[in-house]
């Protein structure tokens, strides 16, 4: 039976670096896994996959009777379309805990850290895996990739350490291999307003409220908020086709180490979720790099 | 900040082991972390706390407010009274994934095992911290009641090797410590019918059903099968009360290595489930001897 590996939707580089990290570690274990994932390549991770020739996971469309193993994520809003239909068999991941359920016991891992390659490198050690320089230089990408290379606050102990240990094994300074990788997320080029919103983007259901939180990293954030009007219009647009209850758009700059937001829909509850308040759909937050941690814990309490 | 380690309602011993165990480990890593319980101590765990010298967790009445880490289960129609208003801040178990939902990422730990006992042994071991005598007798009598000293179908080869090792620890002969458990948990003494029941208990929300499942492990089910007409009474008794849309009780015969089904409310939901016929509320299974692994799947898919 095979067993696919998958990430969320709108895959960033952790998801598609952890899922051809843990596909390798199942194999090495004798399972038929294949690395798979929810949606298009982003720029940064194609920089990844080219910088470590290692191939793009095969693309799974619908995964109705597939049987998975989920990286990066555990709830339905955030998996391949179909996940629902399929049998899920395994869980590693670094966010709050979602709404998959199960009719058998399985492996369910999440750990509240930095990103889903610290758990993986783990979990290579646990099974006595040796990590290839391939694999770290993998792993490696997708740990600063998520941590802004070890700035956010989301970063731990245990990523600094596993940093050190994979950067040694890959062969590479992980200051300068982040700042590159940096340099990658920031390319927004010349994306449209609605690519812009929707490129790094998640869906939450919180009770009976949906609510979409989209983010960019960046080292320029006025390449976004110079265009506001026509990213508010497309936030509304994808507001509405979606049935948002409220849509909130982070634009971090990895620089200053903070966030603006931008809102549409119920912005009296996301601003009082956030402890702000919005100036033409525009907020100010200092500090905040970390939608995970920083963002949708608020929005979870303000809308349940 | 107070962390109440806390098994499911209705604790089994593998429940109140995990509960004192896990504590014990938290603790060695500086975490204020207070063994706790959901309900009574049945007496086979009696038997267990007597022999290794142990007391018992503290009855938690009323969890709101509290934080808590749990123990062999993750659903919440299993958790202690007022779960839902507490913060879970970790889980670690071997039953399927329930329905707890956290607003940030939390240390969350299943694996399909045949006890709650053998992921902690391996979490002492993760830790560096060693297993004492005491502890390693905790550990090896929740396993082995779990898995009916490594008869039950849950049982798997990780499970065999750290039976080996806690008994190599607590310096006790598993087959003779296991043959000493069954007898305790044999003891049905003069349990009214409703006790019975209830004495090993878990309530189910498949979609928008509940089903109730009982079970009984012993060495005599004719001292439970010779009043049958009684317990099926009470069965119906907290069908009504609890609105239940089914309740099925296991009488599993340890010896023979099957069960006796007996049903209250939807019999034909069951019987197909079960693949099989109720004739006057009763059908035989033969070689089923695990609620989690051979009957709580089989359930949910009919149920869902």
């Amino acid at each position: 039976m095979t067993r696919y590996v998958v990430g969320h939707q709108q895959p960033d580089t952790d998801s598609i670096t952890a899922a051809l990290a843990y596909a390798r570690l199942k194999q090495a274990e004798g399972v038929d896994a294949v690395p798979a994932r929810a949606g298009e390549i982003n720029p940064e991770s194609q920089f990844v996959l080219d910088r470590w020739d290692a191939e793009a996971p095969t693309r799974l469309e619908d995964a109705a009777g597939e049987t998975l193993l989920l990286v990066d994520h555990n709830e339905h809003s955030q998996t391949v379309a179909g996940a629902r239909e399929a049998t899920i068999v395994g869980v590693v991941d670094h966010h709050r805990i979602g709404d998959v359920q199960t009719g058998e016991p399985i492996h369910f891992r999440t750990e509240p850290v930095g990103s889903t390659a610290t758990i993986l490198t783990r979990l290579y050690d646990d099974a006595g895996v040796e990590i290839d320089s391939r694999t770290a230089g993998l792993l490696l990408s997708g740990l600063l990739s998520d941590t802004v290379v070890l700035r956010s606050p989301t970063t731990t102990e245990q990523d600094r350490t596993v940093v050190q240990r994979l950067a040694g094994i890959a062969d590479v300074d992980p200051e300068a291999y982040g700042t590159e990788l940096l340099q990658q997320k920031s390319k927004l080029g010349e994306k449209a307003p609605r690519e812009m919103v929707l490129a790094d983007f998640k869906e939450f259901e919180f009770g009976s409220s949906s609510v979409g939180v989209g983010q960019i990293e960046t080292v320029d954030p006025s390449a976004v908020l110079d265009q506001r009007d026509a990213v508010l219009a497309a936030m509304d647009e994808i507001t509405g086709e979606r049935g948002y209850d409220a849509l909130v758009l982070l634009v971090t700059d990895l620089l200053d180490e903070d966030s603006t937001a931008l809102v549409a829909g119920d912005s009296g509850t996301v601003a009082a979720a956030l402890d702000t308040a919005f100036t033409d759909r525009e907020a100010f937050l200092p500090g905040v790099m970390s939608r995970k941690k920083q963002v949708v814990p608020q929005l979870e309490a303000a809308f349940s």
